[in-house]
């Protein structure tokens, strides 16, 4: 099998078998990356109830923690809807949005990382290097390090927790044992648009809903992102046209779409 | 006069005079439902604080209660505005969203139902089954029955509680008494839209604020959202163009696209 | 330097510098401001919790406060803020959505006006005429005041509190002494799109950033709103296409663009 054929294979699987992805993730994003998993062909819900956090985890193929917009109640959400994902086995996949801006943001995405061991962190460089001892200082929301710059603190998080890290940045490293995986797919107006980051963590849960290799789900998230966002930017006149032009992108995406553009690679 | 005059009729009433639609609703769909009816001719606010949702009830034309995202807080502003509505008269529409997957939103619309009696209930063929005693079990939130398959528990909520239903799917069924009406409008890419069943709950608010009969003003807000889906269908590349031309084609109704494409049908 | 250049540099200053904006705003707006404010070169954060709040206005550069959707955790989450905010000396932009809607929203306005004193307040000319004693009175939200009918309003509050008031409208009025700015750039199609009120509010919040002249920096933010409006209007078949094109205008602005629309002018 073929890295495309591969990637392909987890997009049928999830047109075909429509998983229920729970969220529980930021305002700002819920729209967006609620159409995103309807487009690629997953099934989103939203819920961040206590009162149903877990009945909600426990209909679901996979959870989304996203820590964009963070507040106690929503905390506590998590810790539930966590638990009840842990006790069924369905994969968890953090977003530590904005870990290393604020003391909170940090704290939670620690606390979350060390209490229920999620499957996947998915975060740009400054977010994963910020969960690291080294890192974890107050910074800005906004810094620039390159995702090869979190390489360290990726194997680091993946030694203590055993959980599969995946970096996003011009190139997306996905880091889940000795060898890693190298994502070229995208286009740099993508980080214009507000939300691609936590769409990214979005579909990341829906690819580990039907791949049980947690590594290759990330890295297929990430490529199917990278190239559904190249086509997008083909003709787009900025920001928002690039934003409907992804959706409808991941919507008629095809083979042929994954065949020709991938850039996927395994290294060290 | 016709049926597509009738559904013009309220649509010129809506544009003129403006309805001041109240929403307590999901975050998902908020901007979204705000935007269709400022399309529409409507005018929407939400608020959903304990201090003011009574306030805010006793200013509008319209309230919508939609239970998705729903929450403790959520749900004590959804009894404050309600009963303000209730006390003045006007139109109630309950989303019974996501009833049946979890206890917690079963029982809230069923709290809502029993207490508030709202004027009409708009919903997918599985939320509505999911009211009605012999389906009050937990299942999942995207359960595909037809709307046909819901037609008894709509006519048994209407018979216990007096409230108007209206089912939505590829026919949308409206039951307000032994008569029903059934709208053929729409298109299936609708539904790979998020928050197009909400917004179709906003619009009947909408609609029920300028029609007295709950019936008729249901009916035509399932035939205006159809037929618009159909129009920006025509023309789409996927999901998020066409919710961009839906919104545009709301906002460009003519009578003639009234006329030339409803399918809207009394029966039994 | 002209009035064109005077807004282009500032264009320029926040394209350069990323300026953190940190937005305590509504649920409805919340992604569309959050995309403006990339588009235009600015960065925002939305961040809403107590627990964080105040950090997050100490890494800022400037912050808004956005009352629409609001509860009393915001209004905690807003006042933690303010006091960071204040204490750094960054610029506090208000945008008092809804009030004399609700007595809620009005008192709300009131008290942060009182207690915080914003650097800018923001406003349609009904909401700028609740916050002065004399309409301290509930009314509809959507109550149709023109812009010139809130001037005497503006000169009380910018008397009484030494804020600068911006009056959105079909002529935007800047008051911040005894000479006003007038702005008349803009298209009668942006009301019909949610959220374009308060993305004003999180622009003026950026051009604050890098511009000490408030009353400048307010009117710089309308004009280049207004600008982007009527170039999206250019094309647009609705409100929800409009609202795409104006996105991506925001991110295509160009000198020329300014200097050839540019409708600002300074009188009394």
């Amino acid at each position: 099998m073929t890295p495309a054929e591969a990637v392909w294979g987890d997009v049928e699987r999830i047109r075909a078998t429509r998983p229920l992805v729970h969220n529980i993730t930021n305002y700002v994003v819920m729209n967006l990356t609620a159409n995103a998993l309807l487009a690629l062909g997953a099934s989103p819900v939203m819920a961040h109830a206590a009162d149903e956090a877990a009945d909600m985890a426990k209909i679901a193929q996979a959870l989304v923690l996203n820590l964009g917009t963070l507040s106690r109640p929503w905390i506590e959400a998590m810790q539930l809807a966590a638990a009840a994902a842990r006790a069924r086995g369905i994969p968890i996949v953090l977003d530590p949005v904005g870990a290393g801006a604020t003391r909170f943001r940090t704290a939670s995405a620690l606390n979350l990382l060390q209490s229920f061991r999620p499957s996947i962190v998915r975060g740009n460089a400054s977010e994963i290097r910020a969960l690291t001892l080294a890192e974890r200082v107050t910074k800005g929301v906004d810094s620039r390090h390159d995702s090869a710059d979190a390489l360290d603190a990726a194997r680091e998080l993946h030694d203590v927790y055993g959980v599969v890290v995946s970096i996003s940045g011009p190139v997306d490293i996905i880091v889940g044992g000795p060898r890693v995986l190298r994502v070229s797919n995208g286009h740099p107006l993508m980080p214009r648009v507000t939300g691609l980051g936590c769409t990214a963590t979005a579909l990341t849960a829906a690819f580990a809903a039907v791949n049980p290799s947690l590594p290759a789900a990330a890295a297929h998230a990430m490529a199917v992102m990278g190239i559904a966002g190249e086509m997008a930017a083909e003709g787009a006149a900025g920001p928002a046209s690039l934003e409907v032009r992804f959706i409808d992108a991941l919507y008629a995406l095809t083979e042929d779409d994954v065949r020709s553009r991938l850039r996927l690679e395994e290294g060290e």
